[in-house]
């Protein structure tokens, strides 16, 4: 696996601004003010299934995914945090890290394929970045 | 943490049939034959998030999630494994691990919460589950 040719899904990259890059995986921050709701990318090529990652990499992935899932809920309180890793649409592998409360727009069904996204207002988006990426990487 | 204090959901219970016991997890069959849809269910008492879990019991949790989703491909051809760690109705903390296809039930969307199950053939289910726990456990 040759992390030089990765590049991400240009889908994902629509829907999303890069919050900081772990050892293995790009955090993402989905633009979407409804949830908060993060994206960690494998930077390796070609991965579709977690189970085609070696298994260092699988263990590095759950590493992050929980660091990422506690720095979320740090930084929006919440109820539930729902993890997910489908791909039936972009294929390139990514697991979704969303913060979850009673009454949000899809409350208690999943996120995925849900209405509209709601583009957050920028200054909030920084905010939130900012604030992510300093629990991140500290 | 005290697994001997472990007891199932009851909403887990009636729509799984048990597959097998794995060293941390508890491996069921959802009984709805429109996906074949595993559940992993660590067998510990009142966990809500995967991060709540120990560092090795998450690293645990992670390595049978893979060799559950391997099994599952092997066993059922599919075109997509589908993971999820949702827990907004159910809390008691349970991982998903459903092989999808192209024109299934909900495709592409995400299967929770979508339309009805239909309940397996009681023989088709029994062969199922006899060659999972084969699967599984060799």
């Amino acid at each position: 696996m040759n992390s030089a040719e990765f590049a991400l899904d240009p889908r994902l990259a629509a829907d999303t601004r890069l919050v900081v890059s772990l050892s293995l995986c790009d955090v993402l921050l989905t633009d979407d003010a409804r949830y908060a709701w993060l994206v960690l990318v494998p930077r390796r090529r070609a991965m579709t299934e977690v189970t085609e990652l070696s298994d260092q990499d699988q263990a590095t992935l759950w590493r992050e995914m929980s660091h990422v899932a506690v720095a979320l809920r740090a930084a929006v309180p919440c109820e539930k945090i729902n993890i997910g890793a489908l791909g039936n649409i972009v294929r390139q592998l990514h697991v979704h890290v969303i913060a979850r409360n009673t009454g949000d727009a899809a409350w208690p069904g999943p996120v995925w394929g849900h209405g509209k996204a709601t583009a957050y207002a920028s200054s909030r988006r920084e905010a939130l970045i900012a604030q992510l990426r300093k629990m991140l990487t500290t």
